[in-house]
Parts: C-alpha cells; sequence; structure tokens
C-alpha cells in the first residue's frame, strides 16, 4: 500500500463507488474527495451529496458539464467523422477524458495526491481515465480498487456494505440489472448479460433510449441541421448550444428508432467484448456531417481525412486523448473544418436518418460544370484524353515490357 | 483521325451506343465488334444481337458475366469493406475493370486494334475503361466518341439517327428518361435531372431497384449469411454461386426497403457531383461481412485493413483495378481473409439492415476471458497496472518536463 | 490561339526564355512582362534586365527572393523531414511554388490575363507551374511554349534566334551543355546526357557545387546548429536568417564533399527519370532536424510524422503545394515543432554528416530512466510484466484456438 | 512462484546468463535447458556447451543460424526498407524472432512448460522475446530474471557466483565493459556508458566492426549487386547464400568505415534512449535495394511501400514479427518483388556506399521516353495540358468561389 493522503474518487453516487468510498477510507486511511458530474446520464446527480456526507466526505464535487463535454470533445471528434472499427461512435471513450482532466484539476486544488475510479481491471475504462490522470499530472497516485480488492463477487460487496453499514436499496439487494450500462449525452451502452454470447439477439426491453424501429411513428420526421465550420449550431434554425443540439437530436433520434447498435469490439486490454449502443443524436449527426463535408471539402483533403480517421479513432478509443499524437490530428483536422458550414437536411424514419439535400455558401459543388446539359465550355471534355493518357503512362510501360496485369 | 481498323464497342444495345456504331463505322472507315455483357442490369442482351446485325456488324459478343463479376471483383472488393466517401459502395467502379479486361481479350482475339466506349468526357467511367484497356494492352488505340464528335445534344442525336436510319423507339424519340442511369448485379445508380441541384430531394418515382422504407412489409425478415474466407457462400443454409448470392440479397433488400443512398462524391475527374444509388443486397453484405469480420478477425489486422481502405477504395474508384497497387493492396487484404468464416444473422426491416448475431469456429471472442463474471484466473487484472503504466510513461515524462498537455 | 493580352514570363535571363519572349510576342501579339528572381542559382540576375529591354519588354521584375524561399519553403519542408521515394531532397520540387505565386501575382498588378514559362511537357515543373497558377487565379491562361512550338531541336532554335536577332553567346552557338541544369539555394540538379543510362556512372566533372569526398580535406570540420521550434537559427552560435544558414551549410557542406545524390525517379507524368543532384546544405539539415527531434519530439507524433511523410512528400514533389491538403499536412506536422529546439553538433568528413551530439532544454531524454545504472525507483520493471502481458493477450488468444502464427 | 518443471533459457555463455542458470534452478527448483544460437554475433558458440554442463545442464542446444536468420528474416525485412525513426536499421530487432521461435520449438520438444532470458525490464528485447513466445505457444510460463531477482548491481552478481561457485574470468571480474552490447550478423549495438549523454561523442575506440571514415582506404572500392526479387544473390557475379552475402558485405562496409550510426530512439516501454550502432553491410543492402527497385518498381507501388514501411518498422520494433498484421503487411510488401532484379554498381569510400549504377532486364525506365533528344512520338507533350487542366480543377473550382489558397 503505497502511502496516500488524499483522494479525488468519480463518485456516481451509486452502490459501487459507494463501497470504493468506504473501502479507500479503510484500506489507505486517507480523506475522499468526491466528483460526480452531470455529462447526460440522464440521472440526478445532486442526490451524490447526502449520499457522500453519509460516507463522511468533507469535499463533494458535483458539476454540470454537459455543454462542455459537448462542446470541447464530442464537436472535435465528430469533425472527423470518427467511427471505430467501422460501426462504434465511440460514445464511452470520449467522455473519459473530461472526467480525468476534472479529477486532476480537483486534485491540485484540494491538494489530493491520488484519484481512484470504479473501473474494473479487464475493460478499457481504466486505461482512459488513468493515461489521462498520468498525462496531465504525471506524479498521481492510481487506485484503481477493482484491481486490488477481493470483493470480486456480488455477494462480498453485499456483505462488505452490510459490515461497513453503506445503505442498499432494495432492487440493488436482490437484483442488479443483468447488463453493464454507461450513459453520457452522447450514447448508453450495454454489456455483460446475455451479450456475452455474440449469437444472442438483444432483447427488446434492453434498449432504454430509443423506441424500436418497429413502435416508432409511421410518418417520418424532416430536420434541417446547420453547420458552422463543422459544427452544428442550429436545429431547424433555432440556434443552440452544443449540449442541447445534442439532447435535441438524442430526441428525434430515438423517437424515431435511430442510433441502435450491436456489436463485437475489440478492447485495448486485449479481447474482443460484446457491446449494444443507442447513439440516436450521434448518429444522425455522423450523416450530417459528412454529407456538410460533401459539399463544401476539397476531394483531397476529404481522402486525407479519411485515411487519418482510423487512426484517430484508436487514439481516442485506447485513451489517448491527453497526447501530442492526438492534437497533431485535431489540428489537421480543425484545419479543413474552416468552410464546412451550411444547412443539411434529413428525414427520420423507423431507424432511418436519411440525407435528403444539402445546401452551403461555400459549396464547391459546380452546377455549371457537372451539369449534363450544355456546359457553356466550363469544362473541356478533351482535356480527358491527356488526363487518362498520362495516369496510364506507368501502366502502357510496365505493360509493354511485359509485366503481369492481372 | 488515326488510322484504326477494327475496333472492338461496349455496346448496350441502347440508343447511344448504336449511334457510336453507325459513327465510328463512318468516321474511321473501320470495322465495329460490338460486345454486350449481362452483369446483372436487369435487361435482356440478346436483343443487342439483332440491332448489332442491322447496324451492319459482323463480329458479335454476347455474354452472360455474372459470375465472374461477383465472384473476381465484387466478393474481392467487399473483402476490404470498400466504401468511398464515407458513404458509396462503389457499384459503377467495380463493374468497369471486367468490361475493360472482356473489350482487350475481344480484341485480342478479333485482331483488333482499338476499343470504343459509351462514356462522356466528365465522368469516371471513361477513365476506368481506358486504364483498363491500356494497363492490359499497351498499344491500343482507344476511341471515345463523346469526347470527339459533335452530337453534343438530343436534338442532333435525333437527327443523326434519322439521316442514319437508326430506329429509334417511341419513348426514346419523346423523351429521354431525365436520369442517367447504370445497372449490374451490384446497383443501379442515378444522375442529372433535378439531382443536379443537392438540395433537391430526389422523388420516390426515380427508385427502380427498392421499395420505400414506408412501403416495406411491417415485419422483419431474418436472414443468416454464411461466409467462407470472407465471402458469403450461404443464404439460410442454401448453398449459392456468387452472383446468386448477390441477386438473393438485392431482392431481400429491395423487398424491405434496404440500401438506397443519396451523396456528392468528388469524382477524378476533379468535378463534384450527385448521385443516387440503390444497393440492397450490397448494403446487406457489408454490415454482415464486417460482424464476421468482427469476431474472427484480430484486432491489429482489422486496424490495419480500415487504415488501408480509404485508398483501396480510391483505387477502384479512380480507375486502377488493373494497377500494381491495387494488387499489392489486395494481396495485403486476402491475406487477412483465411479465418474470416462463420455465420452471420440479420434483421431487415424498413430500410435497416441490422445484425443481431454471429458465429464462428474461427472465432476469437473468448467468453471466458470477457466475461464479467468470475473468469477463473483466465485474465489477471493485475497486468493491466504494468499495461498503463508503461503506456503513461512517455505522457509522463512530457508532463514532468512541463510539456503542455491540453 | 486563345486571346491573350498580356502574358508575365518566368524569366531567366538565358536563350531559350529570351526565345520564349519574342516567340510569345510574335505568335500571341501580346505584351510580356518578365519575372526574373534570385533564388540562390548562383548567377546574377540583374543582367537579365538589360536582355528583356533589348527584347522590347517593357514590365520587367527583378526579385531577390532567397530570405523568402527559404523561410517559407524549404524550411516548412524540412520540418517534415521530407524526402522524396526514400531518396530526393525536392530540391527543385519546392522552388516552384514561389514563382507560381509571385508570377500571379505580378500578373494581378500588371493586368496580365496570362503567365508563361519555360518548361518542357515531359517534366514535372509544367505541372508544378500551372497547378500553382491555376490554385491562385483560377481564371488564368497557362501558355507553355515547349508545348505548342515546333523549335523541338538545338537546330530550329537557333535558326529562330537568328531569324529574330536574338544574340547567342559563342558557347550556346557552339554547343549547350550536355546536362539539363537546374539551380536554387537547396540544390542543383542535373538531367540528361549520359545520365539517361542508369547504369553509366556520372562524371567527376559534372558535379558543380561539391569536391568529391576524395578531394575533400583530410580533418573533419565540426558544426554547432542550433535549432528553435524546428528550424535552424544559428550555426556555431551565431544567429542567421534562413537563406544565411543554407549559403552556410551549403559552403561547408560542399567543402566537404557532401550532398551528392544520384537517382532514378518516378515523374508525375508518367514516367521514370535519372537524376543527379547536389544538395549540401539540405543533407545536413535533414540529418541535424531528425537529431533534434530524436530528442525533443513524443514517440508517437514523431511516428505518425514518419507515416505522413511520404504523402506530404508526393504532394510537393507533384506540385500541390497550394492545395488544401498541403495545408492539412502542415497544420500537423507544424502542432509538433513547438518544442523542437536545442543544438545539433556535426562531423563533417569527405561525404558523411554525422550527428555526433544533441542537447535540448525540451529534451524528453530522461537519463535516470534510461540508465543501466540504479535509477533509484524510476522505473518500475515489473510493470513491464503486465504491459507484456496484455500486449500478447490477443495473440494467446488466436493461438490458443489454433490459428497459425507463422 | 509459479510452478515451473523445465525451462528453456536463451544461453549465451557469458556470465550474466550463467548466473541465470543457476539462479532458475535454485530459484525454480526446475530443470534448465540451454539452447545458444549462432546468428553472427562473431563469437564462438560451442564454448557455451562446457559451461553449461558444468552448471549441471543436461539438454543442451548449439545451433548455427545464421542462414535462416538472413534468408528468413533480415531479407524479408529489407525488402520493405526497413528503418525505424528514420535511422536505425533495426539489427537487434530482427533477431529477436528467430531466438523465440527456437526457444518455444526447443520447449515443445524438451517437454518444457517455460523460456527464459537474459533481458532486462527496462529494454526492447525482453517484449520481443515474450510476445514470440506467446504468439507461438500461449499458455507457455516466461521468466525474465532480470525483473524478478535482487541481483541489481554489479557486486551482487559477482557475489552470487562466488557463492554458487561459477567460474567469473579475470576481465568480468575486474570490470565489465562500459557498454551494453549486442551483435549479430546484421548489426553490433551499444548502449550506457557515456552514452547515456545524448550530448557526449562516442569514443572511437568502442565500435569495433568499422573503422573510422579517416583509417579508410584512400581508394574507393568498387562492388557490384546481384538481385533477383529483392534479395541480393550475388557480389561481383558471384552467387553467394544469404549469409555469406552478409558476411561479405559487412567485411567491404566495415573496411571502408561505413554503417556507423548513433542515434536517440523511442522504445516500446516509453523512454527514450540512446545507442551507437554498426550496420555494414545492412547499410550498403538497404541503399542497393532502394537502387534495384528504382528501376523495377511501379511508382504506385513503391509509394505505397514507403507509406507502409514507417508501420512495418515499428511492428517489429516491438516486437510483433510473429503477428497478423505483421504477416499482412508482409503480404503487400513481398508481392511487389517479383520484378525486383538486376544489377545495382556502388562506390564504397570512407563512410560512403554510394550507387553509381544500375540494370535491370525488369527496368520500367523506358529511355525512348524519358530522352530530352527527340522521342520519335513515344509521349505527346500535348498530353500533359489536358492532365494539367483536370488536376487542376478542383483547385480551380475553389479559388473562383473565393477559397483562400494560401
Amino acid at each position: 500500500m503505497s502511502d496516500v493522503k488524499k483522494v479525488v474518487l468519480a463518485y456516481s453516487g451509486g452502490l459501487d463507488t459507494s463501497v470504493i468510498v468506504k473501502w479507500l477510507q479503510e484500506t489507505y486511511q486517507c480523506e475522499v474527495v468526491t466528483f460526480t458530474a452531470d455529462i447526460g446520464q440522464g440521472e440526478e446527480v445532486e442526490p451524490a451529496r447526502a449520499k457522500a456526507q453519509a460516507l463522511g466526505v468533507k469535499e463533494i464535487y458535483i458539476e454540470d458539464l454537459r455543454e462542455e463535454f459537448v462542446r470541447d470533445y464530442v464537436y472535435p471528434m465528430f469533425r472527423a467523422n470518427t467511427i471505430y472499427e467501422g460501426e462504434y461512435l465511440l460514445g464511452t471513450s470520449i467522455a473519459r477524458p473530461l472526467i480525468a482532466k476534472r479529477l486532476i484539476e480537483i486534485a491540485n486544488e484540494t491538494g489530493a495526491d491520488a484519484i481512484s475510479h470504479g473501473a474494473t481491471g479487464k475493460g478499457n475504462d481504466q486505461v482512459r481515465f488513468e493515461l489521462g490522470g498520468y498525462a496531465l499530472k504525471p506524479g498521481v497516485k492510481v487506485i484503481a480498487p477493482w484491481r486490488e480488492w477481493d470483493l470480486t463477487s456480488r455477494e462480498k460487496l453485499m456483505a462488505y456494505c452490510e459490515e461497513h453499514s453503506i445503505p442498499v436499496d432494495f432492487a440493488n439487494k436482490k437484483k442488479k440489472s443483468p447488463y453493464s450500462m454507461d450513459a453520457n449525452l452522447l450514447h448508453i451502452s450495454y454489456e455483460g448479460g446475455i451479450l456475452e454470447d455474440p449469437w444472442a439477439e438483444a432483447e427488446e426491453d434492453m434498449w432504454r433510449w430509443s423506441v424500436s424501429p418497429e413502435a416508432a411513428p409511421e410518418t417520418p420526421t424532416y430536420v434541417e441541421l446547420t453547420f458552422e465550420k463543422g459544427d452544428i449550431v442550429a436545429i431547424d434554425g433555432e440556434a443552440l448550444k452544443p449540449h442541447e443540439v445534442l439532447e435535441k437530436l438524442n430526441k428525434l433520434g430515438g423517437d424515431n428508432g435511430i442510433g441502435r447498435l450491436d456489436i463485437v469490439e475489440n478492447r485495448y486490454v486485449g479481447m474482443k467484448s460484446r457491446g449494444c449502443y443507442e447513439t440516436p443524436g450521434g448518429t444522425i449527426m455522423l450523416r450530417a456531417h459528412r454529407a456538410i463535408e460533401s459539399l463544401t471539402l476539397d476531394r483531397e483533403e476529404a481522402h486525407l481525412k479519411d485515411q487519418l480517421m482510423p487512426k484517430y479513432a484508436e487514439v481516442i478509443y485506447n485513451g489517448y486523448w491527453w497526447s501530442p499524437e492526438r492534437r497533431m490530428l485535431q489540428a489537421a483536422i480543425d484545419e479543413t473544418q474552416g468552410n464546412v458550414s451550411g444547412v443539411v437536411r434529413m428525414k427520420l424514419y423507423k431507424g432511418n436518418a436519411t440525407v435528403v439535400g444539402r445546401k452551403s455558401e461555400q459549396s464547391l459543388f459546380d452546377e455549371s460544370i457537372a451539369t449534363f446539359e450544355d456546359d457553356a465550355g466550363a469544362y473541356n471534355q478533351k482535356d480527358a484524353e491527356g488526363f487518362i493518357k498520362l495516369n496510364a503512362l506507368r501502366l502502357r510501360i510496365a505493360a509493354g515490357k511485359g509485366r503481369k496485369q492481372s
């Protein structure tokens, strides 16, 4: 046991992190500072105060980080059209850097020398919290109770609660939800339970944020999204703050059965896991962002973005938000977004988020050139011959020298 | 006018390429060989014989290339999860290399010294045909009538037909379809007409292969796709040839409103264009392939594939199928597919193609490690500490030396 | 012949571009503005004035662009450790964007509607000049005489001179240098002549800027280069402007037989060509920059730079300096250079530019951790076990499932 | 202490690994199998037999792996022109996979359940040995004494020897070499000692394989290297086996002062370290391979290779030779080498390995097209206009719409 004076804990107010408070106090004989943030998980954060007080915590931080979360993390990530392994919108990954940053800032404010979190030793979140912590405060101590303690079963946890007079509500006492869940403004995730069999279909009553496509309205909803420099700033003409945008899109998407995802993904710690996700707003946002880019980005910068994206996604997924490589990639991405402004019109209908129109004053679409009709000389078709001939030259030389071509 | 003796023309049997036959004969005073292929465009190819004969063509090739098309072009491309610019499944691009190859092979068989096609000077298809032609027969001459002649309006074309007694059916005489269309087993595309305004929503009656999500059945269809080494070999347990797979998936997808796409894309010749596509089977196939890979591919090869994919898509889109760089990328991709076998279960419903289960004897998903339950020591959570500590080391050193971290 | 009123010509003052002046006046019946720049080619530029006047040119621009050239083009490029095809330091490529920019600015100042240059139709330089021109002034006309005229042999050129009273000095009249050469502060290049046989060794008397390693001094020269944010700002403690740095390094390198290169390269127009280059200062600079980066860059940003570099080199080689993709890459590169400061000590000796020491206040080299001696707990060797175990996990799972590993 | 029955140790015969033999026997109470390989380190391996016997080892493997090492590891790596961080030729990294493979094969033959090695907990080699071991035998136990024991100083080691009657020769007893060295056919490396100060110049008497450029002969040596499918198969016309090639090139290079390198590199475990390397043969080979590729590779495959190379280098450096991603990259690389055949002529002189000529029957260099002289119509310069115009189109459209271009 290393010597710890004071530790800042990412505290949800739930049972597990309440146990951690007690366990930290007892095991490390140290003071515990709790930090509870509203990042849009859909639960009240204020009740955490009383719970922390009951556990003897003196320094309690409760904060509404929704705007900062979307503005400084979600939005920059969406500028890159970021998807991990072709499917996952990184809803969990992108919330961790902000938590890590606040843990460290609070540690600095309160004179704490350690941080702690409730993530297990098998997952990605421990990595994300701790890489962030180390990057922002290199000498910080990290306590990851799930890697240390022996409370490895539900029964042991319950016994610990009883022993230490930690109040457990009835539902918790009887049976935990079959799923491990995590939520923030961008998504809610489900793991464990029957999902551990990748062949098993998720049960309808697992999903919380969206209706099924079957249950969604019979008539489509149309929505217009206004972009400025790569970010959505208004919906149907109404100016909104970043987190308000996402809240509204979550509602619109969820109501129309949009954003459910069921995948097997590769964790940074080396194993595959199966997860289900609901990302209603994010799903709409990604499609819309691509659409406005299709009109306003140059081809080569767009292709280069697409080539860099998988790396950028991996960097975020693996927990390296607070790293030079993320900043380097971000610089490249942000450089391209200055003209990514305009309006995208989308149709939402029973699980489908479909782009049906896009317009922009920064549009590079040139109707006078692209037209099948007479273009009045805007484009000289004869240029294509030389273009093709020189592009073919290396292939012709090779073929002329007898190289196999198939 | 260069000296041409005999030219092989990619002949659809339609009005435009019929005009080209006559124009080639007249302009180059050369013999014309026609080549008409069934690649699943959904129209009879046999009628092209009588039309070509009526135009005085003596060497007429009519071929069913559907199996070869899917087996040797579509399937290899789907092994890479290929998408151009985040959206487009390359339905047109992937059909051109095979046409180019057959044009050249027929030129070699018939002693022709030139090839010709009906693609315009503004599009990608001219590039794809000609790069393929030059790569496979470096000394071939290429005649691209649309870049040469002055039949630049509907009226002039009609006048030319009248003058040269080329029969024009009533519909064609009165009015052309408002869209430029192209179809094969993978997709049908629409360009031009009102689509030239990227803000205008495509009209419902434009779409030909799929019903709208609204019109699709109220109950979902479930389907099981069996993969072997990256390719689908059976549907619901029934073994099928590659083109039969795609035909069946097109039917299933189209009936369920799946595979419509509406995008603005960047052409290789330098302009943006707006296109609508229906790719019902391909849309299902792509999702399913990713799902079976999620279970059977190693993480790092999967990520590397994702990083190479945009380049591979660009290579195909730009017309470089018959190139060393395509073969090089294909070698990397194919190297990864040896274990991509198993079954994916999908739910098709009103525009949604959703993966709901996947299983494989080559699965790398290890339930005993991934489980939230007791893993009997399969994974030592304490290993995570060292893993994180060393991954954090460079960040800690930098922070310790005062480097900014945000 | 398109209608041209006034054309700005990149004018060297040499025979070829003098002929072009006359040919432009005669062929296009237009006014010619000459633009002659000192970019360190090592020849006086002022004599170009009298020559242009003699040809009847009224608007004559003669400029010293050496500082701007190195500061805004060479230096940014070297921040990326840019090498084309593993060998070439892009000495010619990097000079073209500045020339193109000035041609367009002068066209705007003088009301010219066209630009012209003396590059041939086979090379890269035409592409670089013209892409730059079109990017900076999209409506500009470009006249490339070598692609248009019929003065395709030495004899015809001489006849044209005689006919139009263009003075030809004796050396030129008798025999041209066997090599096509191009020089600026970064390098001098040689093509053509016996170099057209890639097996033939370049003759010693071809090289102009450097002595041979054999002829270089028997004792080494040591030099200390001071970097600030990725750029050299002082040599042996003496603060110098960018072009002074390069001039001095060219001298030091040339005197010590450093920077000769003999390669076969792939041109953008599709052919291979053989070129010899002398880049004395650049060769030293590249090595030194890598050395200072080795101390001051984070590993992952360094590796990402290395992965982006070939693309960046290609972009510059192909002539796309004035493009969104170059700016995007530059943004990423420049983001990394804020801490690339310090001193590199080099030994120059008979063709070798060897790094023998490097130091920096921004160094990330941590002797207390790296040491083979006792590190007083700075690094916990036991962390390595978990690090390796989790990095191996995916490989172990695969092997455990019987996957081939070799 | 986990339960180990028998362990295969990578045994050099030196003091450190002799101590390990004894320590393993004592600590794990297990049988030790020693494995000593000649991979060209330049020391006799046979003496290891007697030493192992003296330590009570019963199963002793002593093998000459030089040919296999160069043929199956060094050569495939050089096909990619592999360099780590712009400088390092991976001489240590590439020897580890073969050692790991033999350790595992011997474990399988002898029924051992564990492997062991003498690498420290700070370096890359532990990672390379262990990743290889786990990949090839997922259930193997790994014992890394340097991470476990407390013999952390020279004094403790000596005391242990005395205590256990391990013979220490006089030189060893008195003073260890100031450098940590490692050698194989590809290189010899130096770390530690005064090198731990990156500003300190390496002392001349440190280098063992090469003379200094100053001490090298005054006259150059010319050598012709014959390649077949990317590998050197003959020197000056004499057919040689892979390891004979490297031995000869090491001699030639070393005699001419070629292949010294002094760098700061980024280790996989997260720290920077300073190393000096002598790679005489490899330095020549790399240059020559690039030269023969310059003549025989298509441009686009060459560029793609250059883009993949840094990743491939990282994979090998980090120890992932036995991984799917390495095999995937190798497949791409090897696909390109079928025509990389021909002869490269090099001049070796006082530290310089200079390419002076290259020829190949598979050459794609086309003198008739590249020539500055009359090309008899092989290349139509007018094609360049269309080529440039269409490549510029996207830039012109953007500029026409007012996009900033600088």
